[in-house]
C-alpha cells in the first residue's frame, strides 16, 4: 500500500487503529475449539466487528508458528479475510542479511503478499535495505520498545550522548523513505516518542503496548501525530478477549469503536 | 542435547563442524525438480554425505519460509533426516518479548524439537530469558557478526569504552549458564573473537562466515577453540553446491571432510 492510500484510509475511517491479531489458545473464548480451526473462527469474528474502526491489522508470528506448518497454513488464511484497503503488518522482527533477508522479502511480501514486516536492526542496515527494494511495501523497524529491559541496548549512549535508538532512527532514515519505512516506539516511553518524532518528523511511526500494557493513548496521540495521521497505535489483547460471558463481536465492536473515537478527536483537531 | 553431550560426539567425531542448510532453488544443481521436492533430495544427499563429519545441522529459516507452509512442511521433513546425535541449530534470529517470546520458544523448542535457535538481543534480556525456561535446549545470541554494516549498533561505545557486544555477553552470560547460551561471532572480525573468548571462556561460539564469505579457519581455531572444543563453525554454501557437473555426495563428502580434518589437527594439539 502506498503512503497517500493509508492516508486516505485514515481520514476516511477516522482511525489509527492497528488490531494487534495475537491468538492465544490459552486464551479463546468459551464455544470455540482449542485448535488452529478454532482460531480461524474466532479470528473471522475478531476482524468481522473491527473492520469499520481499524485501518490495519498486524498478526504476530509467533502465534502462529507456534502451530508449525499449520499455523503458516492458518495465517494464509487468514489474511485472506482481510480486505484490500486495510494495511496488514507482519510482526516478524525478522533481522538477518544478504541472501537470507531477500529471501524473507520474498516469504514476506512475495508469498505472504503482505504490505509490511516488522525488522530488527541489530546487524545494522545491511538487515533492512533488502526489504526497502520493494515498492509500496514497508520495513518497520524496532527502534525504542518498552519492555523491561528494553534499555540494555537500545539507550547504549556514545560519549556525544547519542543513543542507540536515535541512531537507527537517523541511520535508517538515511536510507530509505517516509513512503517505505516506519518505526517502533512503545506507548510507554512517551520522552522517547518526543526524540523520535524530532528525528522523524513525517515517518508513520508503528505503536504497541496500548491497553493491555498500560499505554496512555491521550499522551501518546498528543506527542506523536501528525496532521496525516503519522501513526499506527496496536491494540491487541484489549480488543481480542473478551470478558466470559460476552459474545466476541459485540465486545470487539465496543473496543475498537472506543479507541476509534479516541483517536478520531485528535484527527479533527489537526 | 546436553553440553556434555556435545562435547563427546566433537571428540568422537574429531568435528566443530556444522552443515548450514541454506536450501536456495537459484542454486539447485542441474538434475534436482526446482520446487520443495526438489530441495528434499537435495538435503537429503547433503545431510546423508555430510554426517561422517558434522557435528551440527544449521537449517536456515528464510530459505524455508519462503515457501510459506510448505516450506513449514518440508522444514519439519528435513528435521526427521537428522540423527539425534547431531545439534541441531534454527537459525530463526527471533527476538521478541514476553508471550511472544514464550510462543517462539514452543515452536522451536517444542513443536520442531531443535536443539537450539539463534537470537537477537535488540529488546534486551526479555527477548533472551524465555528460551533459557527450557532444559537441554539452547539460546545462541548475537554479538558480534561480520557484515559490512554490523557495527552501526555493534560496536556502539559508551563513555567507558564498552560495546554493545561486549555488553551483550556479559549481560548474557549473567542470566544463562555455559549449559544453555552460545553467541554468535562472525569468521572474520577475529578481534571481536578474542574480546568475546575473553569474557566467556568457556561457553560455545557459533561461527558463521567461512568458506563463501572468506574467514580464516585456521586463525578462528586458534582465538576460539578450547580444550573442550568451544565452537561450532558453521559451512553452508561452500559444501553444499558443487561446481557444475560434479555430483553433490561427493562434493559435499570432499569439502565436509576437508573442513574437518583441519578441525581435528587443532583438537589434538589441545
Amino acid at each position: 500500500m502506498q503512503r497517500s492510500e493509508l492516508i486516505e484510509q485514515i481520514q476516511l475511517e477516522q482511525s489509527l487503529l492497528c488490531v494487534g491479531l495475537d491468538p492465544d489458545i490459552a486464551l479463546l473464548p468459551f464455544g470455540y475449539e482449542k485448535n488452529t480451526s478454532g482460531i480461524k473462527s474466532f479470528l473471522k469474528t475478531v476482524i468481522e466487528a473491527s473492520l469499520p474502526y481499524a485501518v490495519a491489522y498486524k498478526p504476530n508470528m509467533a502465534f502462529f508458528e507456534v502451530f508449525g506448518a499449520q499455523g503458516w497454513t492458518l495465517l494464509e488464511e487468514i489474511l485472506k479475510m482481510i480486505p484490500k484497503n486495510k494495511f496488514v503488518i507482519a510482526d516478524a522482527k525478522r533481522g538477518d542479511i544478504g541472501n537470507t533477508a531477500k529471501k524473507y522479502a520474498e516469504a514476506f511480501f512475495e508469498h505472504l503478499n503482505v504490505d509490511a514486516i516488522t525488522i530488527n536492526p541489530y546487524m545494522g542496515m545491511d538487515s533492512v535495505k533488502p526489504f526497502l527494494a520493494y515498492k509500496n511495501k514497508w520495513a518497520i523497524v524496532l527502534a525504542a520498545t518498552s519492555n523491561p529491559s528494553a534499555g540494555a541496548i537500545q539507550d547504549w549512549q556514545n560519549e556525544s550522548g547519542t543513543s542507540v535508538y536515535e541512531e537507527v532512527v537517523r541511520t535508517c532514515s538515511s536510507i530509505g523513505s517516509e513512503e517505505n519505512l516506519m518505526y517502533v516506539v512503545g506507548a510507554t516511553v512517551t520522552d522517547k516518542l518526543r526524540d523520535i518524532r524530532g528525528i522523524a518528523p513525517n515517518h508513520f511511526l508503528l505503536i504497541p503496548g496500548i491497553g493491555a500494557q498500560g499505554g496512555n493513548l491521550e499522551e501518546v496521540l498528543k506527542i506523536g501525530s501528525t496532521k496525516e495521521g503519522g501513526m499506527l497505535i496496536n491494540v491487541g489483547r484489549d480488543i481480542l478477549y473478551p470478558p466470559p460471558g460476552k459474545p466476541v463481536n459485540s465486545h470487539v465492536r465496543e473496543k475498537a469503536s472506543y479507541y476509534q473515537s479516541i483517536m478520531a478527536t485528535y484527527l479533527n483537531a489537526q
